[in-house]
């Protein structure tokens, strides 16, 4: 369990009072790329399939259950061998699998290629894309400041405009607040992503961005994506009903965001940038 | 809100008893393809830049805020219109959105395919990718039946083992029974499908495939991408802490698997194949 975890130091907020806990533990989460080699012995040749952001532990057993439910391979008989791929320099071994299919399964690439398709953001490793984004996004310098009992007010306010939540009780929010905590724009999504884009989206056509008197607050757990997205819309600070990831923490720290954790009406985690709460 | 709503005949358990209830109100999932018109006016191209399971309604906001977030537009400046487009038949009408970028607009098409990964499942649009899948799977028709004591009992014994959520809580499990509601493997990971793919890939390697005297338990919501996993790894009773997506429903219905949803110690809902359920 020792890759799945990683402690962090954070502040505490508990029943009117602010502590320091040491060391908090967070979910690792790390990209994996799934690469497969086919094909006859005299001519094999090399796929990537996916990169998928994961808690590394059981690789194998991920790769092999994707290929078996994408429905590239119909036993485990199907496989020649499965190896962490080293060939890459030293900072993405461990997050390059390759699974080697036995000579005579024939692949359909062109129906691969049409079955798989691209979602949003990262490149194929963690540390490159924290690379890549860092080049189109700035360091958050917002002096914004908000009161403790706007952010603690935040969950429900978002919960009773979630109109679709109400109804169905299986759905994401993105909320917008202001620095005096009103919830000033609220977007619904069976994606957390989703409902996040649309909520920038908007802000967009109503020019509001970069977002550096408002805060935002999330109804699931903050992973690597969402804090990109909220790194490049300039909010200076991030709450969520959630947990973040480790690479979520990794980003904000870099960008110097304000990043709340497990938000309740009388408990919340501050894991970065607590300067912007005042208690 | 009409787009985001649809109504299903369930069935609820309470208190020791089951009665249906009509009509429950499901979150909408849809497929929605992003597209960009790029290019100086004499020699426009178009590029399909992401596939993302939504919620319909504000799909503009959505695709606008995706661009932004990635990095590709700068401002609401960089777009010239947005439209959904309706070329390629009725079903798919919606579901396909498309933004023309002002022709100044520079894109680095090599940049950008990089930057955008692949992930798993799905074809372009949802009617089409529940045909590519009846290809692959089929009808499940496991004769199991389960106790309603062993469904009940199934979330308590799948958080006592969940040795990451323990430490973290931020963290998503599958777990995998039999029919006497024993917990026999779990699998954690930050991303839902992920941790659905290490289950099913370790059952692969222990030969336990199709997994028809099993349930399976999810710990968050299930979406499109969920069922057809599970529908691919035979598993004739797919339980959840969360809800269901329409698209998810749509999947169960068409393989006749039994999905029960809001699964607590005292009350869940079941969506589809009650059959499977000893009350």
């Amino acid at each position: 369990m020792q890759d799945q975890l990683k402690s962090a130091n954070i502040l505490k907020f508990k029943d009117g009072q602010s502590f320091p806990v040491e060391p908090d533990l967070l979910a690792v989460e790390e990209p994996l790329e799934i690469r497969i080699g086919y094909g006859p012995v005299s001519k094999r040749e090399q796929k990537s399939l996916s990169v998928t952001m994961r808690t590394p532990g059981h690789d194998h057993e991920l790769a092999l259950g994707f290929l078996f439910t994408e429905g590239i391979i119909q036993s485990f008989n199907d496989i020649e061998g499965i190896r962490h791929c080293e060939e890459v320099g030293k900072e993405e071994t461990g997050n390059i699998i390759r699974i080697e299919l036995k000579p005579f399964i024939r692949l359909d690439i062109g129906t691969l290629e049409r079955h798989f398709y691209t979602t949003s953001s990262c490149g194929v490793c963690g540390k490159s894309s924290l690379e890549a984004i860092s080049i189109s996004c700035s360091v958050i310098n917002s002096k914004l400041k908000i009161q403790n009992e706007h952010l603690i007010s935040a969950p429900d306010k978002l919960r009773s405009a979630q109109k679709v939540f109400t109804y169905t009780g299986g759905i994401h929010a993105t909320g917008l607040f202001n620095g005096d905590g009103e919830l000033i724009m609220l977007r619904e999504d069976v994606g957390r992503h989703n409902a996040f884009d649309k909520l920038v989206g908007a802000c967009l056509m109503k020019d509001l961005l970069p977002l550096d008197t408002y805060f935002i607050l999330v109804s699931g757990r903050v992973s690597f994506e969402l804090v990109q997205k909220a790194v490049r819309s300039g909010v200076p600070i991030l709450a969520a009903i959630g947990a973040p990831s480790t690479l979520a923490m990794e980003l904000v720290e870099r960008f110097e965001q304000t990043l709340i954790g497990f938000l309740k009406p009388t408990t919340y985690n501050v894991y970065n940038a607590s300067k912007r709460i005042v208690f």
